[in-house]
Protein backbone atom coordinates (compact mmCIF):
# COMPACT_ATOMS: atom_id res chain seq x y z
CA UNK A 1 0.00 0.00 0.00
CA UNK A 2 1.35 3.32 -1.33
CA UNK A 3 0.86 6.13 1.03
CA UNK A 4 2.78 9.53 -0.17
CA UNK A 5 4.74 11.16 2.82
CA UNK A 6 5.71 14.97 2.32
CA UNK A 7 6.88 15.96 5.20
CA UNK A 8 9.27 14.70 8.00
CA UNK A 9 7.25 15.83 11.04
CA UNK A 10 3.93 12.99 9.01
CA UNK A 11 3.36 10.82 12.40
CA UNK A 12 3.21 7.91 10.55
CA UNK A 13 6.58 7.85 9.96
CA UNK A 14 7.97 8.85 13.30
CA UNK A 15 9.00 4.80 13.92
CA UNK A 16 11.76 5.77 10.93
CA UNK A 17 12.83 9.16 12.91
CA UNK A 18 16.62 9.25 14.28
CA UNK A 19 17.90 6.19 12.69
CA UNK A 20 21.24 6.32 14.43
CA UNK A 21 20.23 7.50 17.74
CA UNK A 22 18.01 4.29 17.78
CA UNK A 23 21.03 2.03 16.90
CA UNK A 24 22.82 3.47 20.20
CA UNK A 25 19.05 2.69 22.10
CA UNK A 26 18.01 -0.65 20.79
CA UNK A 27 14.67 -0.93 18.85
CA UNK A 28 13.55 -4.09 21.28
CA UNK A 29 12.21 -6.42 18.99
CA UNK A 30 11.94 -4.01 16.29
CA UNK A 31 15.01 -3.99 13.38
CA UNK A 32 16.15 -2.13 10.47
CA UNK A 33 16.83 -3.34 7.36
CA UNK A 34 18.03 -1.52 4.53
CA UNK A 35 18.38 -1.23 0.62
CA UNK A 36 16.81 -3.26 -2.66
CA UNK A 37 18.53 -6.50 -2.20
CA UNK A 38 17.63 -6.85 1.11
CA UNK A 39 13.48 -6.65 0.43
CA UNK A 40 13.75 -8.35 -2.46
CA UNK A 41 15.09 -11.01 -0.19
CA UNK A 42 12.50 -9.97 2.12
CA UNK A 43 9.60 -10.16 -0.36
CA UNK A 44 10.53 -13.27 -1.69
CA UNK A 45 10.13 -14.94 1.72
CA UNK A 46 6.68 -13.16 2.11
CA UNK A 47 5.49 -14.46 -1.09
CA UNK A 48 6.36 -18.09 -0.06
CA UNK A 49 5.86 -18.28 3.66
CA UNK A 50 4.47 -15.18 4.75
CA UNK A 51 6.91 -13.82 7.25
CA UNK A 52 9.89 -11.71 6.05
CA UNK A 53 13.13 -13.86 6.94
CA UNK A 54 12.83 -16.42 9.81
CA UNK A 55 9.35 -15.60 11.17
CA UNK A 56 10.38 -11.87 11.23
CA UNK A 57 7.20 -9.48 10.21
CA UNK A 58 7.61 -6.23 7.64
CA UNK A 59 5.92 -3.03 9.54
CA UNK A 60 6.47 -0.73 7.38
CA UNK A 61 8.69 0.83 4.25
CA UNK A 62 9.92 4.00 3.87
CA UNK A 63 11.22 4.66 0.37
CA UNK A 64 12.70 7.59 -1.56
CA UNK A 65 10.54 8.62 -4.63
CA UNK A 66 13.21 7.95 -6.65
CA UNK A 67 13.43 4.13 -5.66
CA UNK A 68 9.62 3.81 -5.71
CA UNK A 69 9.50 4.47 -9.02
CA UNK A 70 12.26 2.11 -9.83
CA UNK A 71 11.04 -0.21 -7.68
CA UNK A 72 7.23 0.08 -8.58
CA UNK A 73 6.90 -3.83 -9.68
CA UNK A 74 8.73 -5.02 -6.47
CA UNK A 75 6.55 -2.63 -4.07
CA UNK A 76 3.44 -3.91 -6.26
CA UNK A 77 4.11 -7.60 -5.26
CA UNK A 78 4.18 -6.99 -1.27
CA UNK A 79 1.49 -7.76 0.41
CA UNK A 80 -1.34 -4.66 0.64
CA UNK A 81 -1.37 -4.13 4.52
CA UNK A 82 1.92 -3.09 4.67
CA UNK A 83 2.67 0.53 4.15
CA UNK A 84 5.22 1.58 1.89
CA UNK A 85 5.34 5.29 2.69
CA UNK A 86 6.86 7.52 -0.03
CA UNK A 87 8.65 10.15 0.43
CA UNK A 88 11.22 13.13 -1.25
CA UNK A 89 14.52 12.10 -0.62
CA UNK A 90 15.35 15.18 1.15
CA UNK A 91 12.30 14.23 3.77
CA UNK A 92 13.77 11.02 3.73
CA UNK A 93 17.19 12.58 4.42
CA UNK A 94 15.45 14.57 6.99
CA UNK A 95 13.32 11.49 9.08
CA UNK A 96 16.39 9.40 8.91
CA UNK A 97 18.93 12.28 10.04
CA UNK A 98 21.57 11.14 7.66
CA UNK A 99 21.70 10.68 3.73
CA UNK A 100 20.06 7.50 2.93
CA UNK A 101 21.80 6.56 -0.29
CA UNK A 102 20.02 3.47 -1.30
CA UNK A 103 16.61 5.20 -0.60
CA UNK A 104 14.83 2.26 1.01
CA UNK A 105 14.34 1.90 4.60
CA UNK A 106 12.04 -1.30 5.87
CA UNK A 107 11.19 -1.53 10.39
CA UNK A 108 10.12 -5.09 10.95
CA UNK A 109 9.21 -6.79 14.35
CA UNK A 110 11.25 -9.73 15.15
CA UNK A 111 10.57 -13.09 15.73
CA UNK A 112 10.44 -13.73 19.47
CA UNK A 113 13.60 -14.91 20.68
CA UNK A 114 14.03 -18.76 19.60
CA UNK A 115 15.75 -22.08 21.68
CA UNK A 116 18.46 -23.33 20.89
CA UNK A 117 17.36 -26.97 21.41
CA UNK A 118 13.87 -26.68 18.97
CA UNK A 119 15.86 -25.02 16.80
CA UNK A 120 17.98 -27.89 16.27
CA UNK A 121 15.97 -30.52 16.84
CA UNK A 122 13.99 -29.13 13.53
CA UNK A 123 16.80 -29.88 11.42
CA UNK A 124 17.22 -32.87 9.34
CA UNK A 125 19.62 -35.80 10.02
CA UNK A 126 22.10 -34.00 7.76
CA UNK A 127 22.78 -30.33 8.53
CA UNK A 128 25.17 -28.18 9.33
CA UNK A 129 24.96 -25.18 11.91
CA UNK A 130 27.17 -22.50 12.83
CA UNK A 131 28.47 -21.34 16.51
CA UNK A 132 29.28 -18.17 17.25
CA UNK A 133 31.15 -17.58 20.44
CA UNK A 134 31.98 -13.74 21.71
CA UNK A 135 31.26 -11.93 18.51
CA UNK A 136 30.97 -8.28 19.74
CA UNK A 137 31.20 -6.81 16.11
CA UNK A 138 28.90 -6.16 13.38
CA UNK A 139 30.18 -6.46 10.37
CA UNK A 140 31.43 -10.12 11.35
CA UNK A 141 28.04 -11.12 12.55
CA UNK A 142 26.80 -10.57 9.21
CA UNK A 143 29.36 -11.83 7.45
CA UNK A 144 28.64 -14.95 9.63
CA UNK A 145 25.38 -14.91 8.49
CA UNK A 146 25.92 -14.02 4.99
CA UNK A 147 27.68 -17.29 5.24
CA UNK A 148 25.56 -19.33 6.36
CA UNK A 149 22.74 -18.16 3.99
CA UNK A 150 25.29 -19.11 1.45
CA UNK A 151 26.28 -22.23 1.94
CA UNK A 152 22.86 -23.32 3.68
CA UNK A 153 23.73 -23.84 7.59
CA UNK A 154 19.79 -24.82 9.34
CA UNK A 155 20.47 -22.31 11.73
CA UNK A 156 23.38 -19.78 13.86
CA UNK A 157 23.52 -20.16 17.42
CA UNK A 158 25.21 -17.47 19.64
CA UNK A 159 26.61 -16.72 22.72
CA UNK A 160 25.35 -14.12 25.58
CA UNK A 161 28.28 -12.30 24.57
CA UNK A 162 27.68 -11.80 21.06
CA UNK A 163 26.40 -9.11 19.65
CA UNK A 164 23.24 -8.50 17.67
CA UNK A 165 22.18 -10.13 14.50
CA UNK A 166 19.71 -8.07 13.67
CA UNK A 167 21.76 -4.62 14.74
CA UNK A 168 20.77 -2.49 11.34
CA UNK A 169 24.49 -2.83 10.26
CA UNK A 170 24.47 -6.81 11.17
CA UNK A 171 21.54 -6.65 8.43
CA UNK A 172 22.60 -4.40 6.07
CA UNK A 173 25.99 -6.61 6.17
CA UNK A 174 24.54 -9.79 5.77
CA UNK A 175 23.05 -8.93 2.97
CA UNK A 176 19.81 -9.77 4.37
CA UNK A 177 20.94 -12.94 5.96
CA UNK A 178 20.53 -12.36 9.89
CA UNK A 179 16.83 -12.21 8.84
CA UNK A 180 16.93 -15.38 7.14
CA UNK A 181 18.70 -17.83 8.89
CA UNK A 182 16.75 -18.73 11.79
CA UNK A 183 18.90 -18.40 15.24
CA UNK A 184 18.83 -18.67 19.21
CA UNK A 185 20.87 -17.35 22.18
CA UNK A 186 22.31 -19.85 24.28
CA UNK A 187 23.89 -19.21 27.62
CA UNK A 188 27.87 -19.79 27.34
CA UNK A 189 29.70 -22.36 25.35
CA UNK A 190 29.54 -25.04 28.26
CA UNK A 191 25.96 -25.01 27.31
CA UNK A 192 25.87 -25.02 23.66
CA UNK A 193 28.78 -28.37 23.56
CA UNK A 194 26.08 -29.92 26.07
CA UNK A 195 22.97 -29.06 24.00
CA UNK A 196 24.83 -30.25 20.51
CA UNK A 197 26.20 -33.54 21.93
CA UNK A 198 22.74 -34.19 22.98
CA UNK A 199 21.51 -34.28 19.45
CA UNK A 200 23.71 -35.88 18.09
CA UNK A 201 25.80 -32.57 16.55
CA UNK A 202 29.78 -33.19 16.29
CA UNK A 203 31.39 -29.95 17.30
CA UNK A 204 34.23 -28.74 15.36
CA UNK A 205 35.95 -25.49 17.31
CA UNK A 206 38.13 -23.96 15.10
CA UNK A 207 41.71 -22.70 16.24
CA UNK A 208 45.00 -21.83 14.79
CA UNK A 209 46.41 -24.34 17.33
CA UNK A 210 43.94 -26.94 15.68
CA UNK A 211 45.10 -30.75 15.84
CA UNK A 212 42.94 -31.39 12.66
CA UNK A 213 43.82 -29.69 9.20
CA UNK A 214 40.31 -28.33 7.94
CA UNK A 215 40.59 -29.67 4.57
CA UNK A 216 41.31 -33.11 5.70
CA UNK A 217 38.07 -33.35 7.61
CA UNK A 218 34.57 -35.64 6.36
CA UNK A 219 31.98 -33.75 7.56
CA UNK A 220 29.92 -35.83 10.22
CA UNK A 221 26.68 -35.44 9.18
CA UNK A 222 25.61 -33.14 12.12
CA UNK A 223 28.25 -31.12 12.79
CA UNK A 224 28.67 -27.58 14.48
CA UNK A 225 31.64 -25.37 13.40
CA UNK A 226 32.40 -23.24 16.52
CA UNK A 227 34.21 -19.51 16.14
CA UNK A 228 35.31 -17.62 18.60
CA UNK A 229 35.98 -13.65 18.66
CA UNK A 230 39.35 -13.05 16.57
CA UNK A 231 42.09 -12.51 18.82
CA UNK A 232 41.81 -14.48 21.86
CA UNK A 233 39.74 -17.14 19.72
CA UNK A 234 37.46 -19.60 21.63
CA UNK A 235 38.65 -20.59 25.09
CA UNK A 236 41.06 -23.59 26.00
CA UNK A 237 38.37 -24.98 28.30
CA UNK A 238 36.30 -25.22 25.22
CA UNK A 239 38.93 -26.56 23.04
CA UNK A 240 39.78 -29.10 25.60
CA UNK A 241 35.80 -30.73 24.85
CA UNK A 242 35.72 -30.32 21.21
CA UNK A 243 37.43 -31.62 17.88
CA UNK A 244 39.59 -29.21 17.23
CA UNK A 245 40.83 -27.63 13.68
CA UNK A 246 43.12 -25.30 11.73
CA UNK A 247 43.00 -23.69 8.77
CA UNK A 248 46.70 -23.69 7.93
CA UNK A 249 48.38 -20.60 7.16
CA UNK A 250 51.66 -18.62 6.52
CA UNK A 251 54.79 -18.92 9.39
CA UNK A 252 54.46 -15.45 9.73
CA UNK A 253 50.88 -13.97 9.17
CA UNK A 254 48.45 -16.63 10.93
CA UNK A 255 45.49 -14.08 10.78
CA UNK A 256 42.32 -14.70 9.29
CA UNK A 257 39.31 -12.75 9.73
CA UNK A 258 36.52 -14.48 11.69
CA UNK A 259 33.89 -14.02 9.31
CA UNK A 260 36.19 -15.17 5.94
CA UNK A 261 37.11 -17.74 8.30
CA UNK A 262 33.50 -19.28 8.76
CA UNK A 263 33.22 -19.12 5.06
CA UNK A 264 36.30 -21.03 4.04
CA UNK A 265 34.90 -23.87 6.83
CA UNK A 266 31.18 -23.81 5.69
CA UNK A 267 32.80 -24.06 1.90
CA UNK A 268 34.69 -26.94 2.75
CA UNK A 269 31.81 -28.34 4.97
CA UNK A 270 29.66 -28.14 1.86
CA UNK A 271 31.48 -29.54 -0.81
CA UNK A 272 33.45 -32.33 1.27
CA UNK A 273 30.04 -33.90 2.59
CA UNK A 274 28.12 -33.34 -0.93
CA UNK A 275 26.53 -35.98 -2.41
CA UNK A 276 26.21 -35.74 -6.45
CA UNK B 1 64.47 6.86 19.75
CA UNK B 2 61.96 8.36 21.85
CA UNK B 3 61.07 11.96 21.74
CA UNK B 4 58.19 13.08 24.48
CA UNK B 5 55.80 15.98 23.46
CA UNK B 6 53.64 17.83 25.32
CA UNK B 7 51.85 19.76 22.76
CA UNK B 8 49.18 19.01 20.01
CA UNK B 9 51.20 22.04 18.44
CA UNK B 10 54.64 20.89 18.31
CA UNK B 11 55.90 20.95 14.97
CA UNK B 12 57.94 17.86 15.20
CA UNK B 13 54.33 15.57 14.64
CA UNK B 14 52.46 17.66 12.32
CA UNK B 15 52.43 15.03 9.59
CA UNK B 16 50.08 13.34 12.12
CA UNK B 17 47.56 16.32 12.53
CA UNK B 18 43.62 16.00 11.21
CA UNK B 19 43.90 12.07 10.45
CA UNK B 20 40.80 12.02 8.74
CA UNK B 21 40.74 14.90 6.79
CA UNK B 22 44.43 13.83 5.28
CA UNK B 23 42.26 10.49 4.47
CA UNK B 24 40.13 12.21 2.20
CA UNK B 25 42.85 14.64 0.64
CA UNK B 26 45.29 11.82 0.30
CA UNK B 27 49.05 11.24 1.43
CA UNK B 28 50.91 11.03 -1.80
CA UNK B 29 53.21 8.28 -1.33
CA UNK B 30 53.00 8.25 2.52
CA UNK B 31 50.74 6.11 4.48
CA UNK B 32 49.47 5.65 7.94
CA UNK B 33 49.45 2.39 9.55
CA UNK B 34 48.02 2.05 13.09
CA UNK B 35 47.89 -0.39 15.82
CA UNK B 36 50.20 -2.38 17.95
CA UNK B 37 49.82 -5.83 15.31
CA UNK B 38 50.62 -3.98 12.50
CA UNK B 39 53.53 -2.11 14.18
CA UNK B 40 54.65 -5.54 15.46
CA UNK B 41 54.45 -7.05 12.02
CA UNK B 42 56.55 -3.76 10.45
CA UNK B 43 59.16 -4.14 13.08
CA UNK B 44 59.65 -8.14 12.08
CA UNK B 45 60.08 -7.17 8.89
CA UNK B 46 62.16 -4.42 9.30
CA UNK B 47 64.29 -6.40 11.57
CA UNK B 48 64.59 -9.20 8.33
CA UNK B 49 64.69 -6.51 5.18
CA UNK B 50 65.00 -3.61 6.90
CA UNK B 51 62.15 -2.35 4.98
CA UNK B 52 58.86 -1.88 6.82
CA UNK B 53 56.96 -4.32 4.73
CA UNK B 54 57.21 -4.67 0.84
CA UNK B 55 59.88 -2.23 0.63
CA UNK B 56 58.06 0.20 2.23
CA UNK B 57 59.86 2.85 4.85
CA UNK B 58 58.68 3.90 8.32
CA UNK B 59 59.15 7.90 9.14
CA UNK B 60 57.73 8.12 12.50
CA UNK B 61 55.46 7.04 15.07
CA UNK B 62 53.19 8.81 17.29
CA UNK B 63 52.26 6.64 20.79
CA UNK B 64 50.14 7.38 23.51
CA UNK B 65 52.26 7.26 26.68
CA UNK B 66 50.25 3.89 28.33
CA UNK B 67 50.97 2.66 25.06
CA UNK B 68 54.78 3.37 24.83
CA UNK B 69 55.13 2.07 28.78
CA UNK B 70 53.40 -1.36 27.43
CA UNK B 71 55.42 -1.40 24.51
CA UNK B 72 58.65 -0.23 25.52
CA UNK B 73 60.22 -3.28 24.17
CA UNK B 74 58.97 -3.58 21.12
CA UNK B 75 59.99 0.13 20.47
CA UNK B 76 63.55 -0.53 21.76
CA UNK B 77 63.75 -2.83 18.91
CA UNK B 78 63.09 -0.51 16.63
CA UNK B 79 65.82 1.17 14.69
CA UNK B 80 67.19 4.28 16.48
CA UNK B 81 66.77 7.10 13.63
CA UNK B 82 63.08 6.42 13.91
CA UNK B 83 61.61 8.86 15.79
CA UNK B 84 58.62 7.72 17.91
CA UNK B 85 56.98 10.75 19.73
CA UNK B 86 55.17 9.65 22.89
CA UNK B 87 52.39 12.18 24.14
CA UNK B 88 50.08 11.94 26.32
CA UNK B 89 46.62 10.36 25.41
CA UNK B 90 44.92 13.40 25.28
CA UNK B 91 47.34 15.11 23.44
CA UNK B 92 47.51 12.51 21.04
CA UNK B 93 43.36 12.36 20.35
CA UNK B 94 43.97 16.66 20.19
CA UNK B 95 46.42 16.09 17.25
CA UNK B 96 44.68 13.14 15.55
CA UNK B 97 41.49 14.70 15.31
CA UNK B 98 39.15 12.14 16.72
CA UNK B 99 40.32 9.76 19.86
CA UNK B 100 42.73 6.89 18.63
CA UNK B 101 41.66 3.87 20.86
CA UNK B 102 44.54 2.08 19.91
CA UNK B 103 47.13 4.80 20.77
CA UNK B 104 49.52 3.86 17.73
CA UNK B 105 50.28 5.70 14.79
CA UNK B 106 53.20 4.95 12.05
CA UNK B 107 53.65 7.49 9.29
CA UNK B 108 55.46 5.81 6.49
CA UNK B 109 56.31 6.14 3.06
CA UNK B 110 55.60 3.59 0.45
CA UNK B 111 57.97 1.72 -2.21
CA UNK B 112 57.63 3.62 -5.82
CA UNK B 113 54.55 2.04 -7.57
CA UNK B 114 55.84 -1.22 -9.06
CA UNK B 115 55.92 -2.96 -12.45
CA UNK B 116 52.90 -5.62 -12.67
CA UNK B 117 55.07 -7.61 -14.78
CA UNK B 118 58.73 -7.63 -12.92
CA UNK B 119 56.53 -8.52 -9.75
CA UNK B 120 55.14 -11.48 -11.80
CA UNK B 121 58.92 -12.02 -13.05
CA UNK B 122 60.33 -12.52 -8.99
CA UNK B 123 58.01 -14.91 -8.20
CA UNK B 124 58.78 -18.75 -8.55
CA UNK B 125 57.88 -21.96 -10.82
CA UNK B 126 55.14 -22.18 -8.01
CA UNK B 127 53.06 -19.14 -7.52
CA UNK B 128 49.37 -18.01 -6.49
CA UNK B 129 48.76 -14.57 -7.20
CA UNK B 130 45.61 -12.85 -6.51
CA UNK B 131 44.17 -10.17 -8.84
CA UNK B 132 41.18 -7.66 -7.82
CA UNK B 133 39.63 -6.17 -10.31
CA UNK B 134 37.27 -2.74 -9.73
CA UNK B 135 37.43 -3.22 -6.00
CA UNK B 136 36.59 0.36 -4.44
CA UNK B 137 35.61 -0.82 -0.96
CA UNK B 138 38.82 -0.55 1.24
CA UNK B 139 37.61 -3.12 3.92
CA UNK B 140 36.94 -5.41 0.70
CA UNK B 141 40.74 -4.72 -0.72
CA UNK B 142 41.97 -4.94 3.28
CA UNK B 143 40.39 -7.85 3.70
CA UNK B 144 41.88 -9.41 0.02
CA UNK B 145 45.31 -8.54 1.82
CA UNK B 146 44.68 -10.05 4.68
CA UNK B 147 43.89 -13.22 2.61
CA UNK B 148 46.67 -12.87 0.57
CA UNK B 149 49.37 -12.74 3.35
CA UNK B 150 47.67 -15.88 5.83
CA UNK B 151 47.91 -17.70 2.74
CA UNK B 152 51.13 -16.85 0.80
CA UNK B 153 49.85 -15.46 -2.24
CA UNK B 154 52.86 -13.68 -3.89
CA UNK B 155 51.91 -10.71 -4.87
CA UNK B 156 48.33 -8.89 -5.67
CA UNK B 157 47.37 -7.21 -9.22
CA UNK B 158 44.85 -4.40 -9.20
CA UNK B 159 43.25 -2.22 -12.05
CA UNK B 160 43.24 1.47 -12.07
CA UNK B 161 39.35 1.38 -10.82
CA UNK B 162 40.23 -0.27 -7.65
CA UNK B 163 40.71 1.68 -4.49
CA UNK B 164 44.05 2.09 -2.64
CA UNK B 165 45.23 -1.30 -0.72
CA UNK B 166 47.53 1.62 1.04
CA UNK B 167 44.57 3.30 2.24
CA UNK B 168 44.90 3.78 6.10
CA UNK B 169 41.37 1.61 6.36
CA UNK B 170 42.55 -0.66 3.85
CA UNK B 171 46.30 -1.25 6.41
CA UNK B 172 43.90 -1.45 8.95
CA UNK B 173 41.40 -4.15 7.76
CA UNK B 174 44.07 -5.48 6.18
CA UNK B 175 46.28 -6.07 9.93
CA UNK B 176 49.42 -4.41 8.15
CA UNK B 177 49.04 -7.17 4.83
CA UNK B 178 48.31 -4.52 2.53
CA UNK B 179 51.94 -3.13 3.46
CA UNK B 180 53.66 -6.70 3.25
CA UNK B 181 52.44 -8.42 0.07
CA UNK B 182 53.67 -6.47 -3.03
CA UNK B 183 51.22 -5.50 -5.17
CA UNK B 184 50.96 -3.34 -8.47
CA UNK B 185 48.12 -1.82 -10.64
CA UNK B 186 47.77 -2.81 -14.19
CA UNK B 187 45.74 -0.58 -16.88
CA UNK B 188 42.57 -2.83 -16.97
CA UNK B 189 41.98 -6.75 -17.12
CA UNK B 190 42.85 -6.77 -21.02
CA UNK B 191 46.46 -6.35 -19.80
CA UNK B 192 46.16 -8.13 -17.16
CA UNK B 193 45.65 -10.95 -18.71
CA UNK B 194 47.98 -10.26 -21.51
CA UNK B 195 50.47 -10.15 -18.79
CA UNK B 196 49.47 -13.19 -17.03
CA UNK B 197 49.55 -14.92 -20.03
CA UNK B 198 53.40 -14.30 -21.35
CA UNK B 199 54.56 -15.65 -17.90
CA UNK B 200 53.02 -18.71 -17.59
CA UNK B 201 50.02 -17.94 -14.80
CA UNK B 202 47.05 -19.62 -15.62
CA UNK B 203 43.67 -16.94 -14.62
CA UNK B 204 40.76 -18.55 -12.94
CA UNK B 205 38.13 -16.17 -12.79
CA UNK B 206 35.32 -16.32 -9.84
CA UNK B 207 32.20 -15.98 -10.92
CA UNK B 208 28.84 -17.41 -9.76
CA UNK B 209 28.22 -18.63 -13.41
CA UNK B 210 31.64 -20.64 -13.83
CA UNK B 211 32.17 -23.35 -15.64
CA UNK B 212 34.38 -25.57 -13.03
CA UNK B 213 33.53 -26.05 -9.35
CA UNK B 214 36.33 -24.72 -7.38
CA UNK B 215 36.80 -27.99 -5.48
CA UNK B 216 37.18 -29.77 -8.38
CA UNK B 217 40.04 -27.16 -10.02
CA UNK B 218 43.37 -28.99 -9.63
CA UNK B 219 45.91 -25.81 -8.70
CA UNK B 220 48.07 -25.62 -11.96
CA UNK B 221 51.58 -24.35 -11.12
CA UNK B 222 51.71 -21.03 -11.22
CA UNK B 223 48.13 -19.44 -11.02
CA UNK B 224 46.06 -16.41 -10.41
CA UNK B 225 42.95 -16.04 -9.21
CA UNK B 226 40.93 -12.72 -10.56
CA UNK B 227 37.89 -11.44 -8.59
CA UNK B 228 35.17 -8.86 -9.79
CA UNK B 229 33.19 -6.16 -7.52
CA UNK B 230 30.28 -7.82 -5.98
CA UNK B 231 27.14 -7.34 -7.80
CA UNK B 232 28.32 -7.07 -11.13
CA UNK B 233 31.20 -9.32 -10.92
CA UNK B 234 34.03 -9.76 -13.71
CA UNK B 235 32.98 -8.49 -17.22
CA UNK B 236 31.70 -11.11 -19.42
CA UNK B 237 34.63 -10.48 -22.17
CA UNK B 238 37.21 -11.09 -19.41
CA UNK B 239 35.41 -14.61 -18.23
CA UNK B 240 35.20 -14.90 -21.85
CA UNK B 241 38.79 -15.36 -22.49
CA UNK B 242 39.16 -17.00 -18.91
CA UNK B 243 38.93 -20.40 -16.91
CA UNK B 244 35.51 -19.71 -15.21
CA UNK B 245 35.49 -20.93 -11.88
CA UNK B 246 32.22 -21.15 -9.35
CA UNK B 247 31.42 -21.51 -5.45
CA UNK B 248 28.31 -23.07 -5.58
CA UNK B 249 26.03 -21.56 -3.26
CA UNK B 250 22.38 -21.96 -2.09
CA UNK B 251 19.90 -21.45 -4.42
CA UNK B 252 17.87 -18.75 -2.99
CA UNK B 253 21.06 -17.27 -1.79
CA UNK B 254 24.00 -16.64 -4.11
CA UNK B 255 25.76 -13.57 -2.61
CA UNK B 256 29.60 -14.03 -1.25
CA UNK B 257 31.37 -11.03 0.49
CA UNK B 258 34.38 -10.63 -2.47
CA UNK B 259 37.04 -10.95 0.95
CA UNK B 260 35.33 -14.05 1.66
CA UNK B 261 35.68 -15.28 -1.62
CA UNK B 262 39.42 -14.90 -1.63
CA UNK B 263 40.14 -16.40 1.25
CA UNK B 264 38.10 -19.31 -0.04
CA UNK B 265 39.94 -19.41 -3.09
CA UNK B 266 43.50 -19.38 -2.23
CA UNK B 267 42.73 -22.14 1.34
CA UNK B 268 41.60 -24.47 -1.55
CA UNK B 269 44.53 -23.41 -4.06
CA UNK B 270 47.05 -23.75 -0.68
CA UNK B 271 45.64 -26.89 0.50
CA UNK B 272 45.15 -28.56 -3.10
CA UNK B 273 48.18 -27.78 -4.33
CA UNK B 274 50.12 -28.59 -0.91
CA UNK B 275 53.10 -30.87 -1.22
CA UNK B 276 53.34 -32.85 2.03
Amino acid sequence: MIVAVTSADDVRIAAFRDVRERDLVGRGSGFMAEGEVVLRLLARHMARTGAAGAGHRLEALLISQRQADRLAGLLASLPDDLPAYVAPQAVMDDISGFPIHRGVLALGRSHPARDAGALLDALGPRAVVVAALGITNHDNMGGIFRNAAAFGAGAVLIDRASCDPLYRKAIRVSVGASLTVPFARVADAGALLDLLAARGFAALALSPSGAERLADVVPPARVAALFGTEGPGLPADILARTRTVAIPMARDFDSLNVATTCGIVLHHLAQAGRVD
